[in-house]
């Protein structure tokens, strides 16, 4: 089987809409709730080696559109991880202090150190998405922010960053029942903003942006994979295995035994 | 029975020499491993209504000679909850920059937020364990430190955050045969650090300033828990009891359903 590395890879031309969401691959469910089990456990073996070498980093960028599974990804693919090695950071609408610097400042700041496994739930791709879909700064500035992402992003590979960019990609249809599940399930009713219902009036603006995006941004040493999202346990089971994937691929080891240390006793 | 929380919380007088490092409250190694797996189950509910309601947040401080298991606590207990709403931090060697702050600041920086669990792997008691074992700053300086950790947790209770302060505690006898295990196996060889060796020079004095510690700094907002470490089963389990008991006593709830909200249609 191709890997799913290499069959969820952003095309080199990328248009969303031809891209289908409900995809699986030719897993079924029970195969993929496997799968996702499997990766898990192998997830903890793969942290705990990344940490005791501890010259490396993974950094995992998480964006989709609303109710698409950023959360639900989090929840069920990295809560096997020992939280000691890994940091999740969710970035929401800028505060006053991040607005005062460039846009990669408090992106920057929080970076995974070398050990470690860094989450990102959103990112500094909100940046070119909402800032050009809602104009909140002028087509001058997010153009020239395509690059200046891409030398970030390579600043951090050529430093012992493995970056694993991932968009879940879910369609309009599917975004509105579980909307609507927000809506009908009471206990779910904290979980829901009017803000996504408005969101959606820009559906195809976000797509273009995204297809914008993960296109320009795209890199060897810092590849987009789009992962088919209507499906959570096949999204779930995606993401889980391109970590894997991405993780044995690194070729971890345990430090080398000291040599001498052996004849120590401790009294 | 008697709590976890009751029975393991720091006595009005505190002497490490007294207390059993191997008790196990009558519980045994089948049934301890067993609490520790329904805890981390319930831990994973209450962190999640914890994140819901948002509005209150949890402070566990780690605190423990090397190798009495505050790595070890975090992975085995801490592993189920969703890394979405926890963080750990690890206070190490103070940085240039963070010794030209107050002792506090660091610590400040990194308390978690509203619906949130931080973890703190070493913390702003080191300031008055290995800084006045080690005389890094003068008696005068460590003795006005005591009342200023009471009133820095103060102000995190009367704000909305629970603290629980975990000592784990082992013998001398036990932390030998632990890092004589890091020396004897290779692929353990990348924990031990001779420093560590060291330190066990000052096992007198350091008992005597976490006795110290303990005793100051426990307050009913701010309780301190002295956990018999020698068994790792009985601590992994024994900390797992107290987080339940702890958020348990939150009564944490999820928000109510929002009025009205049932009648939209999402289209």
């Amino acid at each position: 089987m191709k890997s799913f590395c290499e069959a969820l890879r952003a095309p080199k031309k990328v248009d969303l809409d031809k891209l289908d969401p409900s995809e699986t691959l030719g897993l079924d469910k029970k195969k993929g709730i496997a799968l996702l089990a499997k990766n898990v456990e192998e997830l903890g073996t793969l942290g705990y080696n990344l940490y005791a070498e501890g010259k490396r980093s993974l950094l995992v960028v998480l964006q989709a559109m609303d109710t698409a599974g950023k959360d639900g990804v989090i929840r069920h693919v990295m809560t096997g991880l020992n939280p000691m090695g890994m940091r999740v950071t969710a970035f929401k609408v800028p505060t006053p202090i991040e607005l005062a610097h460039d846009f990669l400042w408090r992106i920057h700041a929080a970076v995974p150190p070398h050990g470690d496994i860094g989450v990102f739930n959103r990112s500094h791709y909100e940046d070119v998405l909402i800032a050009r879909v809602k104009s909140i700064v002028s087509k001058t500035i997010w153009t020239q922010r395509y690059n200046q992402i891409r030398e970030f992003e390579a600043l951090l590979a050529e430093s012992g960053t493995t970056i694993v960019k991932i968009f879940l990609h879910i369609d309009k249809h599917e975004q509105a029942e579980r909307l609507q599940a927000r809506i009908d399930d009471p206990t779910k009713n904290w979980k829901f903003q009017a803000e996504d219902v408005k969101e959606r009036e820009f559906w195809d603006d976000y797509m273009k942006a995204y297809s914008a995006a993960i296109e320009k941004c795209d890199a060897d040493s810092a590849p987009w994979y789009i992962v088919p999202s209507n499906r959570k346990w096949f999204r779930n089971a995606a993401v889980s295995q391109i970590l894997v994937e991405t993780l044995q691929g690194m070729k971890l080891k345990i430090p080398e035994p000291i040599p001498g240390l052996a004849d120590i006793k401790i009294v």
